[in-house]
């Protein structure tokens, strides 16, 4: 039983570090595309790997920040910023984009559960848990593309990313209803969050245009 | 006199309703311009309408923020937002733009007094007060036009608004100084800052350009 | 020795304010680049000087912020800005760019000492602690670029500025884990980050481009 949960934990881990990795690489490319130097990089690479977690924490008034708590992780996503940097072209980095959408679909369900959970413990409303949930998982890429100067790709993509992550933190606000334990909780909310990102890129579902004719 | 407090309580939540969700119309606005998704509109809508008493609340430490606390007020402007997207052209929003000065005057006042009153009885000093009402009352539209890639209008439109928030906070400070009642106080600071900008309006008052020839 | 001290304390206060000035001056600078009016100048000229400070604050969750504890500095930089507004043209303020480097990398030495103390004081691990530094040191003029709508100049440059900040950060970790006195660290990390930041600017040093080709 407790070798199963250590598996199970090491499990998750290496998710949650492919997903930070995968926000990671995107920081990076955001910035080689705006011909950033190796400051920008990495700070650009910091911003979406951390940053929505960590405007989740100054608005629940929570410390220390994950990134201030796990200084492995820290490290680990410097060094690979630096490495991608150096070691890979642009190009190559664009080819291998689209299979990031993996990892970062994955990230996307992860983040959102942490985010809705801690939330939800902290005693907030559901419809509030349920947006941490979203921030936690969708603001990095926000702060990296308001950092390179664009407008969010999380606000005019009309494939829709946010909306599966409230999808998620719904699918945990009703487990939670129904007093199921928490794992299960977490697990509806990061499948159904992943789950539903999977359907959109896979069949390229996408909103209707907004502002009437 | 419970009856007619009651009504005054009651007038000014319909009030402060009323300018939330002017602010609130400008940040779907803001976004369609932009051609954003449903989701950005939500985002650009939120960020106007508590983005300035937000950033208030964080700098002073203050939990729970309005929104968190005010549920219903949470809804009801991502329903205005989501009902405007889809029900209401641009053209018609750009139109009815005029308008909207109005209610956003008033809430100008409203959001200026609550945020010098609060910075105020946290304990800090009078210009501090007032900075914190100004940007209670103006950095929903900042936050609002940098997530849309603009320079925010509050610093480039020459026509006084942020100084008159300053107005209207100083208006709170000299009848603090006197030893005014608050609520002389409150309405001092609002009566001021709504009032100012109102001119403003009217007669296209325009500050002198900057930056000697 | 107590007339020393004194006089050594004046020293910094004087240094510091030099500094603050010097990061004001250039976003009063960024301001006119965008023809803003006196509130743009004034709240990019507060962002460049303050915003790094503040930044970190938020962070470490530390209160009452440095302008809120020292009215006078907040005063003096309001009053600097709205002084060159109105007396200077832009023309001028560019030529007086070059000169402003000084007290500039002044700056960025003092700031990242103090950035980097209050972490590291404050118990977090010395990787974060020289983040805090740098954040402290060079946040300022990303908030100052962030709201001029421009891609800030620390990600572009090619001419490290965080990078000498971080070298000071270094210094101070590695003359506390050598157990010098406090007095010592801070020095060493204020003299390495600006004496490489002088190095830098008077020998030209260029970063190699990123992105393999």
């Amino acid at each position: 039983m407790n070798a199963i949960s250590t598996l199970s934990q090491n499990f998750i881990f290496m998710l949650e570090f492919a997903a930070t990795t995968a926000f990671a690489v995107s920081g990076v490319l955001g910035a080689l595309r705006q011909r950033m130097d190796i400051v920008g990089i990495c700070v650009c690479s910091f911003l979406t790997a951390f940053g929505g977690g960590t405007l989740r924490d100054v608005l629940l008034d929570r410390r220390p920040f994950f990134w201030v708590e796990h200084q492995s992780v820290l490290i680990g996503v410097i060094a690979i910023s630096v490495g991608l940097a150096t070691l890979v072209s642009r190009n190559q980095l664009e080819r291998g984009q689209r299979w990031l959408q993996i990892p970062d679909s994955v990230g996307l369900g992860l983040f959102c559960a942490t985010g809705t959970h801690l939330s939800w413990i902290a005693g907030q409303p559901p419809i509030v848990a349920i947006m941490m949930g979203v921030i936690t998982g969708t603001f990095g890429g926000v702060l990296r593309d308001l950092v390179c100067n664009e407008i969010p790709e999380l606000f005019k993509d009309h494939r829709p990313y946010a909306l599966c992550a409230a999808a998620g933190g719904a699918g945990y606000a009703a487990s939670m209803a129904i007093d199921a334990p928490t794992w299960i909780a977490l697990s509806a909310c990061a499948v159904v969050a992943a789950g539903s990102r999977a359907v959109v890129i896979v069949f390229d579902v996408k909103l209707p245009p907004t502002g009437r004719r």
